[in-house]
């Protein structure tokens, strides 16, 4: 099934539009590109509604948040809305701030998100309207345990999104059904912004994969994790997060849709 | 030709003020540096005035286009023309967005262009007053073939700008004569910003060769392309996009002149 | 001692807030969590307040220097200031421009830092209330020689900030005591924002000493250095500057503490 949906992205190189921050940018850009997509950044109002329309998907990613691309956020989400694209919401820091939690949960209410990719303290901010987010890191006290936790149920009931939760174990689920995904490398935490690589890349998923946003997540998320593993192992005694960053999107553009097929571990409950 | 002219970028280390997108930006300092050239980044309008009259050349770059540097890129563009520095525009996404279009028309009236480096959507764009460009990159429809368009003529007579059309096959003409340039690799596609890399390395060539910017022009394509090449030689087995980005750059920080002169493959029509 | 004091970072994990440029953000958020860091990016002046205040230290960098963040770094430092954290003030480019020299003086009167960095150029604008920064890098005429220059000695005192003057030789004072750093390689200069990365390093150094803020600052441009160096020994014949800054992230993520108080080169006068 993955190998289908990787295949679908590599065939029809879905135009990404994503407002996401200055610090992970370049690196979503490459990533989307690894991919088979093609990226766009556009964050100013009337330049991103533009944008969006000739897109095929939109990324809104949260970090470096400031008041001059929040309204080209909600412009262009509810543009893509209208249109049918599949909006990814990146809730970077929620539960850090006011500015960053209010703008989220304003977000939800306004813009219909086919996906919501975070870690578990920002979803949960997001699903109980606090949180306990330590800067843009995962509270430790947070974690993925056996069962899908009731807030995350509830959250993608109530907004309609999928909801992927990345961590130790990534969890992806429509409140139904739901993907354990076990790919993936504690060194990946190392490197800045692969949770936002990899929301750029659930857009890229997701959009060449209309009829099946759940599957095309679960696939962008394993992906995202074998290639963190591909590049673990590639790493010498003297490489460290900086090489690390480069062989993941390095592994990327290389793997193929039948190794993502072999390589994806995870089980649907 | 392009020996002396390469020489001359490592002897005079010129400082070039960018005014580039967040995607490329780092990309493109380290382009500069490798080159042997010494960047510097303000995008703030009275900061950016000051400043490009301390450098030796400036580099416009449309993409991430907004609202509050636009102002800058007016103002410094005029001063860099009332200073007789080179000013190199990149028209990323123009065709794809008003605010993209619009901003490069009106740039090209009220800035003088030394040299307007794009893909050909772009460039029909700018010819045209419309275009067909699909986001940052070129419509397939659009090709370089035998002959100089005529739209790239006008287009360079009209304004008195070198004209650089970078493609599978690049362009590089003032109205009168035309450098078609072999050098490069497809792969570069797949890097982010490699054309906002050569727009900054067209203003290092160009500023440090005032009296043959056609020349330099075409010398800065030349380098990039065959730096391309040197890199994707370099590739392993699991090397992809973001390895091959570094290599670029690191092929410019040890090409030498006399390897651009040898290298460096075109025609003079 | 810099062994303690970089398992210090290690063992806290201190979060880092930066505002700063954005050339060189990325590197500065890998170089952080090299070290063992957390970064986190705010500039919008509200969500700036909220998030440096669950931070450990503050890092001011005025590369890009916009009138829309100036605020967000006063209001910032300040909060900073009264909450007992590190405040490290990178003043790029002050003496290239008035916003930039304008900005760095306003700074030191209304935000008590701990730590001021830049190249001597820079320190000597902020000493003298002018300068000759030639852009971003120092003035070839300005070096550190045999004695700490008074400029220094009176900036340190009158600011009661230790400065860091980093170039061929790194001084690091507090106007009283002076550690003369040898660690380093010219070549880090052909890598963009070695500097910035360095200013985050410091406050994550600092954050985590907070009773001995002099030597976690040498310790710093020490650790910083030494990469450079380590760095230095892995490249082959076709690495450039793309390939080095890779690895001198990478080897202070591999740097362990011992290395660093064996490898480090300094003289306290």
């Amino acid at each position: 099934m993955f190998e289908e949906i990787f295949e679908n992205v590599r065939k029809s190189v879905p135009l990404i539009h994503s407002i996401t921050n200055y610090v992970a940018v370049n690196d979503c850009a490459n990533m989307l590109l690894a991919c088979g997509a093609s990226p766009i950044m556009a964050d100013e109002l009337e330049d991103a509604l533009e944008i969006t329309a000739i897109c095929g998907g939109l990324n809104l990613n949260l970090g470096t948040l400031n008041r001059r691309t929040i309204p080209a956020m909600f412009a262009a989400g509810k543009r893509a809305g209208e249109l049918g694209h599949p909006v990814i919401l990146d809730p970077v820091g929620a539960g850090a701030s006011a500015l960053r939690t209010d703008t989220a949960l304003r977000l939800l209410q306004e813009v219909k998100c086919t996906v919501i990719r975070g870690n578990i303290s920002e979803i949960k901010t997001l699903a109980l309207g606090s949180g306990t987010t330590r800067g843009v890191d995962a509270d430790t006290a947070d974690r993925v345990t056996g069962e899908v936790p009731a807030f995350v149920r509830d959250l993608a009931r109530r907004t309609g999104a999928i909801i992927a939760v990345t961590g130790a174990v990534d969890l992806v689920t429509d409140g139904e059904r739901a993907f354990y995904i076990y790919n993936g490398s504690p060194m990946m935490s190392t490197v800045t912004g692969t949770g936002c690589q990899l929301s750029a890349l659930t857009a890229a998923f997701v959009a060449a994969n209309p009829q099946q946003p759940l599957e095309a997540s679960a696939a962008a998320v394993c992906a995202m994790g074998l290639c963190g593993e591909i590049a673990h192992s590639r790493l010498t005694a003297q490489d460290g997060n900086a090489s690390y960053c480069r062989y993941i999107i390095d592994a990327m553009y290389r793997l193929t849709p039948a190794a993502l097929e072999k390589g994806a571990r995870y089980e649907v409950r």
